[in-house]
C-alpha cells in the first residue's frame, strides 16, 4: 500500500538504531523517518542535536500560551486502551503549535474493527485514507506500532503497546534529566520498585545505554529484577549496574531516584515497600539523605512508593518538570515531523 | 503548589459564604476566586448583580450563534463519571464564546489515575502544567471538587461531585425563575418527587434560602423527605416550608413546580406516583390546575414523573428555557471568570 | 416542538419516497428535507444529479486537505453505541470542509438519559437548544433515527439505527460503483455473506432498486438467505435476482462481488466460509476468476471472509475506495444541507 514517491522523507530523524532491542523489528522494514517505535530507534545525536534543542524552544512557546507552527496540520489520536494522561499529553501538545486533532478515540477495543476481530492494519490503512498528519496509536499488544508503521503512509507515533514500549515516555525522562543536570553522561541513577514489568525504566534503559558512564542501581524486590535482556544490553553499553534491595543504601550518592509502581494491572503481587527485607519506597527519610543537587522521578500514575510529604521537597520533579517534559518533547516531536 | 502571586486575584466574584452548608468547605482555605464549589458560596448580591444580567447577555450571544471574547481560552472536561447532558452544555458553553477544549474524558475513573489508585490531588497538578484556563471537574466523591480546588491554579468548576454538589444547576434554576417572576422574592416553589436523594433540590434549596419570602412546599413520599440538614438550613434563613404527599393540594396556588426523578441509581426504589398514598407526579390533571403563569420545572433525565401530554403546556420549561439557561449560566460563568 | 416558520425550506433535495420499505416511515410525518433516514428515501434522479457531482467535487477539497465552506457550522455526533468507522467518517468530513464538531460521545447509552429510562425525544429536544446544525445520530433501536427527525429542528444523519438502516453506507457504496464504471443501470452485483442479517446489503438493494437493469446474485448459507421483504421489493423494481451458494459459479461474469461478514453480534452462528455445502468467501481463487475490470467490495469490518492476499488485488475497492467514498459521500451530504 505503500507509496514512496509521494512521501517527503526527510533526514532531520536519521535512525541509527544500535541493533539492538526488540527482536520484532527489522529496520530494513521501516518505512519512514517520521515513525516513533521504539527508544532504542534514536540515537545520542539525535537525542542531544535535535531533540532537546527543540524541546527547550517548545517550552518557550509553551510560556507564550502556543504558537500557530502546526496550523493546518492533523492529528488522529486512536487508544485500544485507556490511558488519560498520555493522551492528554499528546492532544495538548498537538493544540499548542497550532495543529488539530480531527478524530480522537479512547475505547477503540471496545466497539471498532479490532474487537469484532479486524486486523489492525486495516485499521491503519482506512485511517490512512482520511489523510491525517500523525497517527498516536496506543494498542494491548506489543508489536502493533511497528505493524502500523509498516503500512502506514502518515507517521505512527507509539503511545505504548502493551508491553512493549513507550518511547515518548523514556524521551521525556531523559530530557528532564538533561535539563536538570546539563548532560546524561556520567550520570548516576537509581531505578526502583517493580523492574521486571515496568515499561517506562526498561525503554529509559536503552536509551541511558547511549550515554557514557552511566551508572544504573537497581532497587526491587528479588521477584521483581530487571529482566535478563536489558541487562545484556546495558553490558554490551559499558553501563554500570548494581542490584540491590535496599534504597538507603544508594540514596546518598546518586543523582537520580527513577521510582515505579508495581504493576498490578500486569501481575505484580503487592509487595512490602519498607520492610526488614528491603526498603522500596521514597519516604521524607529517604529524601532527607539524598544529595542536594539530585532529582526524585516517577512515571506516574503514584500509589504509596513515593510518600505525599516527599512532593513538597524541591528535587520532586514527577508532578512538575516530568509533566512539563512530556509536553515540550510531545511538541518538539511534531514540530520536527510535522513542521516545515 | 500554589503561588498566589502569579495568580490574577478579580474582586468581581465576592466570596459572601454564609456558613452555611458542607462541613467540608472551608473558605478560610478557599484558594480563589473563579473555583465554583458549591451553591452557598454565591451571595445573593453577586446573583442579581452579576450572574443574571450576564447571563442575559449570554442569551444574545447565542441568538447570534456564539462570539469570540474567549478565543484562545482552554477548557479541560475531566469527567469521572459520566453525564453527557452536563458535558455537553459546558463545552458547547465554551464552544459559543470561542473557546477551546483543548482535552476532554468522560470516563477518567475507568483507567485513568484514580482507577490506579492515585489521589485526585496528582490529576489536578498534572492538568494544571497543560495551561488550562478552566477545569470543569466530574466526579464520583463528594468533596473532590474542593481538593482540587485548593491544590489547582486553573479554576474548578464543578460539575458534580458524587452526592456533593451541582452547583450550575442550582444556578441555572435560580436563573430560569427570575427569567419567567422577574423576581424570586417572594416565589411559592413546590419541589416534588425524590427530595431525600435529589442533589439538585438540595442545592436549588440553598440558593432560595439566600431570596427572603420564599415558600417551598416539599412534597415527597414519606420516606424520601427532605433531610434534615437543609431543613435547618431553610429555617435559619426565614425560608416558609411545608410537607405534604399531595401535589393537588399545592398545583392550585404555587408559582413553580419542580418535579424530581425517583434517584434509582443511589438506591431509591420505585414508589406510586399517583396512588391513594400520596400524589407525586405531574400529569394533565395537576397541570389544569395550576396557575397560567406558573412554570414546571425538572432537572431532567425524566422519566415517568411527567407525563409526556404536559411537554406541550406552555407553562412547562424543563424542555426549553431550563436547558437555554443552562447554556446562558455555563457561558456567563466563562465570560466572568475567563474574559478580560 | 417544531416552528416550520423558522426552517429554511430548500428544494434541492426532494423527498421522492417510492413508497417501499420500512412501514415505519411514514413521509406525511416527514420533518423536513435535511434529515436522512433512510436509503428508500432518496431517488435515483437526485442521487445522480446532485449526490454523485457534489462528492466528486468534495473529492477534489480532500485533495486541496479541506476548505472552509462550513466554517462556522456546528455537528453534534451522538453514538448510543460504538462505532469508531462511522463517527471518525462523519467528523473527519465535517472538519474537512471547515466546520466543527462542538459535541460527541460515543458511549451515550452508558450513562446519558436514555440509560435512565428517558426517551429518545427528550434528549434531542436537549441538543436541539444548542443550535446545532446537524445531529449524527447512532442509536440502538430500530426508529430512532425517524422518532428522532420528527421532532428535531437541526437535520438528522441517521448513521445506523440497531437492525434498521444505515443509509449513507448504501449512498457511499453506489457512488463507489459509479464512480468505478461510470453507470449503476446495467451493472450486475453478487452480494456474499450473511444476507439476512446484514444491514448494509439489504439498504444497497433499496437504493440498486432505483436503477435500471440490475442484476443481484444472492449468494449466503440456506439459513442466512435475503429476507422477503427485500425480494419482494426487488421483484415490485423489476431487479433481476438470483439466489445461490457458491461464489465460483458468479464470480467470473459479475461487476461487483460485495462481500460481507457473518454478523455474529446479531446472533449469526460462525458458517463454514468454503466447504462443500457452499462458497462464501474471496480468495486468490476466486479473485482470479473475476473479470478484469470487476471490482471486490466490503462495508469492513472484515474477518476471514475475504483473505488478505486479496488485498493487493487491483480490484480490491474495500480499504481504499470505498473509504474515500464514504468521506466524499458525506462531505456532500454536509455541503448540500448545511451550505449556502
Amino acid at each position: 500500500m505503500k507509496n514512496n514517491n509521494v512521501r517527503v522523507v526527510t533526514d532531520r530523524i536519521p535512525l541509527q538504531h544500535d541493533g539492538d532491542g526488540s527482536d520484532l523489528f527489522n529496520y530494513l522494514h521501516m518505512a519512514k523517518p517520521g515513525d516513533i517505535i521504539e527508544a532504542q530507534q534514536f540515537s545520542r545525536q539525535w537525542q542531544e542535536n535535535e531533540l532537546f534543542p527543540t524541546a527547550q524552544k517548545m517550552e518557550t512557546i509553551v510560556a507564550k500560551r502556543g504558537s500557530m507552527d502546526l496550523a493546518g496540520k492533523k492529528m488522529i489520536t486512536f487508544f485500544y486502551e485507556p490511558s488519560t494522561r498520555t493522551r492528554a499529553s499528546f492532544e495538548i501538545a498537538m493544540d499548542m503549535l497550532g495543529g488539530r486533532v480531527i478524530f480522537s478515540t479512547e475505547n477503540a477495543a471496545d466497539f471498532s474493527s479490532l474487537a469484532k476481530g479486524e486486523d489492525i492494519r486495516d485499521t491503519i490503512l482506512v485511517l490512512n485514507r482520511y489523510r491525517p498528519d500523525v497517527i498516536v496509536l496506543r494498542s494491548k499488544t506489543e508489536g502493533d506500532a511497528k505493524r502500523a508503521a509498516e503500512i502506514s503512509l502518515a507517521p505512527i507515533f507509539n503511545a505504548g503497546d502493551g508491553v512493549g514500549q513507550h518511547p515518548t515516555q523514556a524521551m521525556l525522562d531523559v530530557y528532564t534529566i538533561k535539563k536538570k543536570f546539563g548532560r546524561i553522561d556520567g550520570i548516576s541513577i537509581a531505578m526502583a520498585g517493580d523492574l521486571a514489568k515496568g515499561r517506562t525504566v526498561r525503554s529509559l534503559a536503552y536509551l541511558l545505554g547511549k550515554y557514557s558512564d552511566v551508572t544504573i542501581h537497581l532497587v526491587s524486590p528479588e521477584e521483581l529484577k530487571m529482566r535478563d535482556d536489558i541487562k545484556d544490553y546495558l553490558r554490551r553499553h559499558n553501563v554500570f549496574f548494581y542490584e540491590t534491595n535496599d534504597l538507603r543504601q544508594v540514596a546518598p550518592f546518586v543523582d537520580v531516584i527513577y521510582q515505579t509502581r508495581p504493576q498490578k494491572e500486569r501481575g505484580t503481587e503487592a509487595y512490602p515497600l519498607i520492610s526488614d527485607s528491603g526498603y522500596f519506597a521514597i519516604n521524607p527519610q529517604i529524601a532527607g539523605m539524598m544529595k542536594q543537587h539530585s532529582i526524585i522521578m516517577h512515571p506516574l500514575p503514584r500509589n504509596e512508593e513515593i510518600e505525599r510529604e516527599v512532593d513538597k521537597d524541591q528535587r520532586a520533579v514527577y508532578l512538575t518538570d516530568q509533566i512539563d517534559s512530556g509536553l515540550a518533547v510531545r511538541m518538539a516531536l511534531l514540530q520536527m515531523y510535522l513542521g516545515k
